[in-house]
């Protein structure tokens, strides 16, 4: 491993942090005794589920946003993730009173695109298909000169979320472990840029559903794993890695642990019951595979949970479905 | 006022934390950015929702518990609430190895019912008034032998749950001001006899719902008003001071601020959807009435709120009620 590979270093996350300050929080990390009673050993949550907009996507959306120049800014930012990217940028651009386009399949859930309304982009329609939506984001973008910031697989947004890894190194340094729900690798990839370099040797765990383990297969296999199909309910973590996250979470990090449909569920249920924490599926998937006990690390010393989000229906519980 | 009107003092507190250590938690004292926004200063959310038991009840009723001289701790303890105290003082005996009595309703609710049997406790049903529940308890601790531990107005109870006051000296140096739910008023008045003690200068306000005012009455005409219909969503709010607790109340609490139910629900559900903190209704009294701006104190400086429990049914959260 080179770090020639790899599209950032811990200047470019300690410029993004300079650069979020003013719009991001600084999140909490809770000691969690009951987490800690259900893991058997000391945990503490990294809690991005309190972040503004409801996760740590505002991160590298704001990143991305103040980063633009005066003349590219006016013109506005576009993408077509409709999840929690899509309501940071939304809320990015607000920040700086520029324009925000979000194309959103039209099957979307009223919730999403309501929050990102409210936020204050604009959104456009399109079909279901991955294809269906980068043509018509590319179309927004031609027609408006928006900038395409994409969810995860730019240098831009990746030092943004490793703003997240800045702060464990702070809050919590005698960690040994820290665990990071992977989706397209951007959150893992920026918090395992930072921790590498600030603390070498701390233990970094990528967390993912076997139904969406492609990063665990990237890593097998030396190539990017195609997106499963969308079954998970950890609906934040189906996207495959990136060309620029896959060398991150190849030569960064430790291990990927990978737990199943049932433990995301018991692990979201204990945090809402018993830790009294609302997390999203994503979230609950770090949760799971640290109390799986296969994320290793000394284990006398706590171990961070990134929390990555807390955008989750509360009339759908999973764990209540059944019970309606 | 003098302290010899008072039943407990500072050094009884410092005697409970020492009792209780082993047994409850030191919660999290969480800095909320969200709830900052929602105030307009700074907010520290005190979570005794992370609390063992979900609540701060296991404080006092650990305390009491493991005051009691071994031949009388074996004959077990009994009480007749059917809230958070019967789950704390269920667990605190299992702690110590005794048997635990709950004098419960025969209406009680069955995910209640259940949970003070799962922590070990034996249920004991009664008729629904407060007439038929004390003479049930009286009963049980007749045939039994039982020591009868009320849900808050006794010296060892009010003590224990004025542990909370410290952690709060401690983990909030700074705080101006500290918002505390009243009930039977246990909670805030341990905490006032800490935090009078410790820090004079600090502001304590109770907070109520207007459809359970009785403390609020209490202090204007300087007799313990009667409890109101139990109407109030906030039902761990609904018992009336008590002899002990009165005293506390109307002398080191330096106002009482009341919230409608409305605002009740909107607090609760900026809680989950804003703040990734699960509460009950009876914590969300404090968040509201720091939210209504009465609550006074030095905005610069940070107010506490005591997020006093997260026992809540997830499947009934009000705000969903009309969603059904």
């Amino acid at each position: 491993m080179s770090t020639g590979e790899h599209c950032i270093g811990l200047g470019d996350v300690r410029a993004a942090a300079e650069r979020v300050a003013p719009y991001v929080r600084q999140t909490p990390a809770v000691g969690s005794a009951a987490l800690s009673e259900l893991t058997g050993r000391m945990v503490v949550a990294k809690c991005e589920t309190m972040q503004r907009t409801g996760s740590f996507k505002i991160r590298g959306a704001t990143n991305a946003v103040q980063a633009l120049g005066e003349t590219e800014a006016r013109r506005g930012v576009v993408t077509h993730s409709s999840g929690n990217h899509a309501l940071a940028l939304a809320t990015a651009a607000g920040a700086r009173g520029i324009p925000a386009h979000v194309v959103m399949p039209i099957d979307a859930s009223e919730v999403k695109r309501r929050a990102v309304i409210a936020a204050g982009a604009t959104v456009h329609g399109c079909g279901p298909t991955a294809a269906e939506r980068a043509a018509a984001c590319d179309a927004v973008a031609r027609e408006t000169g928006a900038t395409v910031i994409p969810p995860y697989d730019h240098p831009i947004v990746i030092a943004g979320q490793g703003t997240v890894g800045l702060e464990i190194a702070e809050q919590v340094p005698e960690a040994a472990t820290v665990v990071v729900p992977v989706g397209g690798g951007g959150l893992i990839g920026g918090i395992a840029v930072a921790l590498r370099a600030l603390r070498p040797g701390i233990r970094i765990i990528g967390a993912e559903p076997a139904l969406a383990d492609d990063a665990a297969e990237s890593r097998r296999t030396g190539r990017i794993a195609p997106q499963r199909p969308p079954v998970s309910i950890a609906d934040g973590l189906r996207a495959p890695l990136g060309a620029l996250t896959f060398p991150l979470v190849r030569d960064l990090v430790d291990d990927i642990v990978v737990v199943d449909e049932g433990a995301i569920v018991d692990a979201m249920r204990f945090a809402f019951e018993r830790a009294a924490l609302v997390i999203e599926p994503s979230a609950a998937v770090g949760l799971a595979a640290l109390a799986s006990g296969r994320c290793g690390g000394d284990a006398s010393r706590p171990a961070v949970v990134v929390l990555c989000g807390a955008n989750v229906d509360l009339s759908r519980l999973p764990w209540l479905a059944e019970a309606r």
